[in-house]
C-alpha cells in the first residue's frame, strides 16, 4: 500500500526516491499521482518525507490535482543548462537534477525508478553518480519498492478493482448475448446478411462495448478459437469465421481509464455444442480451477497453487511446465499474477522467484490452462480475485463458467 | 528509416544492438517487429546482421510473424540460471544474458535499448558490464539509433500515416457534426431530453467514434473549454456544460491499432458565435499557422519555425517562451514534433537541442497557439504533416479550419 512507502524506504536504507517519466508509460507515477496525466513528470521524496512533483508548464495543473507541491521543470531551464555545458545534453542532465537535488536536500542513497530508455538510463545514472558525490544512485531488480507497495491493495483500491471487474464483466456478458443472437449455417455463425460472422467482427463489437464502458484496451484482447487457442497469447485470427463446436478461448485485460486498475478475464466456451473429447478437455481445467479457488488463502505462498495445478494436472496425464520447462503442450503457464495498475504484477502464482505468503489486499488472477494447438484446441478459464482486510475472498470476476453458448 | 539502421550503427562504432521489453511499452521495440503483440522479448542484432528474436512460449508465433528467427526463453531456463547462482536474481539474469550473448556471438560495443524501469536498467548493465569482458555496455542520450532511424519515414510507413490520419479527421469531423446537430438554452448546448451536454457527454461520444475506426486513445484527447482552453494540457472538465461563445480546444492524438501509427490534430472553435475580442485571437494564431505552412520546407532546421512563430507572436505583442522561458501566458511550448510510432519523436520543431534540418520522409506536427487561462481562453490550431520522396508536403489532417459552429 502507499502508505508502506516510507517503511519500505528505511528496509532498504533509502535516503530519497526519485522517479522519472510519464504516468502513461510509468505505472509506479501513475501509482503516486492517482492518474493525473503527466508526460515529463519528476517525483522526488526524501525520508524526512519531503515531497516535489515537477511537470511541464502545459501540465501545471494536472500536476497540482495531485496535492503534491509542484515545481516547474522552467526553473531549472534546459536551455540554460545547455549553454552552460556547451551543448552537452548529457552534462546539461547531470548539472539541472544536481540543481534540483540540491534545491531539495536530496543526497545520499537515492532510488532511481520509472520507465526509460534502458541505454539512456544506464548512461545518465552512471553519469549523475560520477558527477555528484553526495549521492548514491541505487537500483533495484524486481520486485521493487513499488512492487512491494503496489502488490497490497488498500480498501480504497479494492473498491476500484471491483468496478472494473464489474465493467469488463459486463463486456463479457453482452459478447455472449451478441454471439447467442446470431443463426448458423452448416458450422458456422452468419451475420443478418447471411455472411459468415468473423472474429474480427467480434472484436469490433468487443471494441465498442468496452469504449461504452470507459474501459481501455491496453493490450490487445484474445478472441482464439480451435488451433489458435492453443497458443496462450495469440490474440486470434481476424478472418476466421466463427465455428461451432470449436474451443475458443475469450480473455479480456482492460483497463479502466477513471482510476488506471485492470482487470482479467478468460471464458473457454463452445458455439452450439461440445464435442464429448474436448468436453472432456475443458471439465479437466474447470476441475483444477474449481480446486485452487477452493483451496487458495492468505497465509500460504503463491507457488504453492502452481505446484498444485501442475499436480492436479500430471495426475490427468498432462505434461506441465513444473516437470518439463520446454513443453509446448499441456499447462505452459504460471498459475496467475497480481494485477493493479499494470496487468501483471506481483504476487506471482508461479514456483520460481522469490514466494511471497498471499496476504489481505492481494489481487490475483487465477488461470489454468491447457493448450494442443497440433490438436487443434486450448482451453482457459480465469477469474481476478482480491483477498479483502479479513482475508476473505471477494471474486471480481463474476460471471458463470458456461460451456456452451446456443446459438439460433 | 528502417533500411539506415546498419549505418546508424556504424556511425556510432556498435558491434550489436540489443532491444529489451515489451511492444506495448517499447515503440523501438514495435518499429522492429512491425506490432507483433510481445510481452517479454528480446532482439538482438550484430554488425554483420545476424539477428534473433526472443520470446515467452506463450507468444512464439506473434514472434515468428515477424519474420526473424525466433528463440524461445525457455532455451535458457530462467529457473536453472537461478539455482546456479544461489537464487540471486541478479546474478541469474547476467548469466543468462551471458549465455545468450555467447550464443549469439554478440561482444565489442553493444547498445542497450528498450524501455525499462530506471533503476533496475542502471543496476542490470552496469552488473552486466562489470561482469561480461567481451561486452562494453553503451547507451544514448536522446535522440539515440532508433530515434534518429524512426524519424525518417518510408513510403510505406507514410501510407500508414496517411490512413490514421484519414480515420482521426473522419472523428474530428463526425464530432463537429454531433455538436452542431444539438439545440441551445440560452447560451448552452443541451441535449434530446432537455439536460445540457457536458464534455463527459462529447468525450463518450468522441471515444465510440475513436473505437469504430480502431483508433486507440492511449492518451486522453483534449476537449477543453475557456479557461481550460488555457492550460495546453488540461483534458478538460468532464463536468462542464458546452458554452456557446468559448473557446473550445478540440485536440486528438490517437493510435492505429492496425499499424500502431500516432496522429494528432487539434482545431478550436466556438459553439454557435465567436465573440469579437476571441475571434481576433483565433485570426492571429491562424494567421501564424499560414505563414510558417506557407513557408516550412525541407533543408531548413525545425528550430528557424519556432523562432518565426515566436517572432509573429511578438511582432502582435504576445509573450513567448523563446524571450521569456518562463512565461505561463502568450505562446508557451514549441510549435511542433515529429509524429510516428510515438506521438512525441524527431524531429522537433524547437529552437533548443539538436537542430536537424527537415527532410524527405520527416512528418511533424505544426501547431501555433495562445494561452490565457485567466482571461478564459486558449486558440490552438494543428495539422500533421508529412514531406513525400520529393520534399512536397502531404498534409495528413486534411480537415477545415471552421472557428464557429453553428448550432439549432
Amino acid at each position: 500500500m502507499k502508505s508502506d512507502i516510507p517503511q519500505l524506504m528505511i528496509d532498504r536504507d533509502l535516503d530519497a526516491i526519485v522517479v522519472y517519466g510519464s504516468t502513461d508509460a510509468s505505472s509506479d507515477l501513475a501509482y503516486l499521482t492517482g492518474g493525473a496525466h503527466l508526460e515529463g513528470a519528476l517525483f522526488l521524496q526524501t525520508r524526512a518525507g519531503d515531497a516535489a512533483l515537477f511537470s511541464s508548464v502545459l501540465e501545471r495543473e494536472n500536476a497540482q490535482a495531485t496535492g503534491y507541491p509542484v515545481r516547474l521543470w522552467s526553473d531549472f531551464p534546459f536551455s540554460r543548462y545547455l549553454k552552460e555545458t556547451g551543448n552537452d545534453p548529457l552534462a546539461a542532465r547531470v548539472a539541472m537534477w544536481r540543481d534540483i537535488f540540491t534545491a531539495y536536500g536530496v543526497r545520499g542513497r537515492v532510488g532511481f525508478y520509472g520507465m526509460s530508455d534502458m541505454g539512456f538510463a544506464w548512461r545518465f545514472l552512471s553519469a549523475l553518480d560520477e558527477a555528484l558525490p553526495d549521492i548514491q544512485v541505487m537500483g533495484e531488480i524486481p520486485p521493487n519498492l513499488f512492487g512491494s507497495a503496489r502488490e497490497t491493495k488498500d480498501a480504497r483500491e479494492i473498491e476500484m478493482m471491483r468496478a472494473a471487474g464489474k465493467a469488463a464483466t459486463a463486456v463479457i456478458a453482452n459478447t455472449f448475448d451478441f454471439l447467442s443472437s446470431h443463426r448458423t449455417r452448416r458450422d458456422t455463425l452468419i451475420t443478418e446478411d447471411g455472411r459468415p460472422l468473423t472474429i474480427g467482427d467480434v472484436k469490433a463489437f468487443i471494441r465498442l462495448e468496452l469504449a461504452r464502458r470507459n474501459l481501455d484496451e491496453v493490450h490487445e484482447n484474445i478472441f482464439s478459437q480451435g488451433r489458435d487457442a492453443g497458443v496462450p497469447h495469440n490474440a486470434g485470427n481476424y478472418e476466421a469465421p466463427l465455428q461451432l463446436g470449436q474451443t475458443i478461448i475469450f480473455d479480456i485485460f482492460p483497463r479502466d481509464r477513471a482510476t488506471g486498475y485492470f482487470h482479467d478475464i478468460t471464458r473457454t466456451f463452445f458455439l452450439g455444442y461440445a464435442p464429448d473429447e474436448l468436453a472432456e478437455k475443458w471439465l479437466d481445467v474447470k476441475r483444477v480451477f474449481d480446486e485452487v479457488m477452493a483451496d487458495i488463502r492468505v497465509g500460504e505462498p503463491g507457488g504453492k497453487y502452481q505446484q498444485m495445478t501442475c499436480d492436479l494436472f500430471e495426475m490427468m496425464n498432462y505434461p506441465t511446465i513444473c516437470s518439463d520447462p520446454q513443453t509446448t503442450v499441456g499447462y505452459i503457464h504460471s498459475l496467475g499474477h497480481g494485477v493493479g495498475l499494470d496487468i501483471h504484477e506481483n504476487p506471482r502464482l508461479s514456483t520460481f522467484g522469490r514466494q511471497t505468503l498471499l496476504k489481505p489486499g492481494h489481487v490475483v488472477s487465477v488461470e489454468p490452462g491447457l493448450y494442443y494447438p497440433d490438436d487443434g484446441w486450448g482451453v482457459r478459464i480465469e477469474d481476478t480475485i482480491a483477498f479483502d482486510e479479513k482475508g476473505e475472498i471477494i471474486n471480481l470476476s463474476d460471471f458463470p463458467y458456461e460451456m456452451v453458448i446456443p446459438v439460433r
